[in-house]
């Protein structure tokens, strides 16, 4: 099915980018979640060799972008730009992580949202014809993201019911341009590329998120502060697109929780759309009952992760053929929290089809 | 002069995006400065009515960004993404600041090159059709810079000679859809929405930066963590380009102050170019002498402002025509410089044009 061109606040891409490579690399716990035969690689280290715990979420990416250029079989050479960020202040992780790459970067910030705001910058710079290979990454540490956002990790805090765990892990896509409609009609046959390209996942189109604050001021409830941000984008992808929610095989949120979950499918319903059939969150699928994560789990590694290790894999398959990817960020700091601040969130919207 | 469609890190727009709004709000110290005549607000309140420094720091991004919408002469309705960012964890000027403009985000970071990686990529999303319009901002204040990134204000802390001010402002842009190419062939006339597009300000291309770390661990000392990355830039947008350094009325940085402007002399002079004619550094240039700022001013507030308030104004008089604009970043945090970390650099480079 086509999609409009331009919706309100939606991208239908005319070329939609080729997603040519993608790799997940994650830590132990994730390993031994349901979804670890899924994950690419494994880190057992949870300091990935390094001496820091900002130092291993850096490895983590570098080795995740590594591995994603691999698989699109080209090399680092052909990557015109990346477009990368994490959770840690001033994007530590990507900043260091990714220095020795060598390549252009730009470094974005959407809390947990940011891989659906990295591939949305992505295919954007590949579908306006600026790049032949863009890769979109993000990554999250649980204990990096403890000490930035949390407590101490020898304090042995409590968590609340509502708390979700940080995912230890990274995931890289490598975007690229597919063959364009023109060129395609010019030379009146479908070019080798493009029957390379058939069943390939692409970017269809993206819904791009704006800030939606209702005020919640729990820092350890993230999934109340998402969910009205994610309702709100995968409302207007469907109003944007003229889809109905059956047209999704899936609509998969980054790392709602249990407790983001029922707000979410409540504020949809509300708008008057039923997405029970189709939803599904990364954050409350990555880890299982057993591994006491209280809400689930979440970071921007989380759905990094489950989109470069299953998601991807799934559509690959043909056991799915197109979802609604909703990373969705809690916008705090140590410091606005400590300040009284309310936790806005914002979720970006990215429409994967199998082709 | 036309330039090559695709340098090795570098994009030459085919229908150059056009600057059509832009806004500098500085606080009183800036005010104070040799450009003070030339910025739009001077805010004299350091609190900008807000109850925290970061409260602040984000009242002057919506001001700027606010202002910037109606000196182009639209509304916010208009604008369909900003490209924002700043310098403090998890961009929370950004976050709080621009939450009430209700418009979708994309959220950045190159610490203070983040002025000219919000411009690339706003140029992209303009040129690339995705949008009639699009905000590019950014912002710093020296009060929550210090907190983040130094010492607390009433500690009194002594600063050496290589240190530099961080600038209270935010500066914010408006890019907007020029007249395309086929679009005037096709009326075989010039529109009068080319007519209105007689001398202004476009963006023709950019040159995007990499990570470059020269091992300098002095975060008191960011001009000569920041010089080789412009240098690079510098070098590369010229040969990308293939222009010689006389192409451009001006050549600026963003803050590479005292120490780095020589660094950066000598550094692109070693690779074959003498830029010392057009050279000009923006944290050098914000600050009076007898400000007592030592090596400059900083910030991704400063190159935004000096920008918005002073070298668009050049272009749109005519008194400059062609400036290669490239904000500085030094990348690091509380954390990395604890971790005795070096502080690796980032520039991006934008060529502004007066059409």
């Amino acid at each position: 099915m086509s999609c409009k061109q331009m919706g309100k606040q939606s991208i239908c891409f005319k070329n939609p980018p080729v997603i040519s490579g993608a790799a997940s690399i994650v830590g132990e716990k994730e390993g031994e979640g349901p979804y670890g035969e899924y994950f690419d690689k494994i880190e057992t280290d949870p300091k990935v060799g390094g001496e820091t715990w900002e130092e291993a979420e850096g490895k983590l990416q570098e080795e995740a972008a590594s591995m994603a250029i691999r698989h699109a079989g080209i090399t680092k050479k052909d990557i015109r730009y990346m477009v990368a960020g994490d959770l840690l202040g001033q994007l530590m992780a990507s900043s260091f992580g990714l220095a020795e790459m060598d390549i252009p970067l730009f470094g974005v910030y959407g809390a947990c949202s940011t891989m659906g705001e990295s591939l949305g910058i992505a295919a954007m710079i590949v579908d306006g014809g600026f790049a032949e290979h863009v890769v979109a990454i993000t990554s999250s540490h649980f204990a990096s993201a403890e000490k930035q956002f949390r407590f101490p990790l020898g304090y042995g805090n409590q968590r609340p019911k509502a708390a979700t765990w940080t995912v230890t892990g990274s995931g890289a896509v490598v975007l690229s341009r597919s063959v364009r409609k023109e060129e395609i009609l010019e030379k009146e046959q479908i070019s080798s590329r493009a029957r390379a390209e058939k069943g390939k996942v692409k970017v269809k189109g993206i819904t791009t998120g704006k800030i939606v604050d209702y005020g919640v001021k729990d820092n350890m409830n993230m999934g109340a502060c998402m969910a009205p941000a994610a309702g709100e984008v995968i409302v207007q992808n469907l109003v944007d697109f003229g889809y109905k929610p059956e047209y999704y095989d899936k609509i998969i949120t980054g790392d709602l929780g249990k407790v983001g979950k029922d707000i979410l499918i409540d504020f949809v319903e509300a708008k008057g759309y039923d997405i029970r059939k189709q939803y599904m969150d990364c954050g409350i699928e990555i880890y299982g009952e057993e591994q006491n994560v209280q809400a689930g789990g979440s970071g921007c590694g989380c759905s990094a992760v489950m989109l470069t290790g299953y998601i991807l894999k799934m559509l690959e398959r043909g056991e799915w053929n197109r979802v609604l990817f909703v990373p969705t960020g809690a916008l705090l700091s140590q410091v606005s929290f400590n300040e009284g601040n309310s936790v806005p969130g914002i979720a970006h919207g990215v429409v994967l089809e199998r082709f």
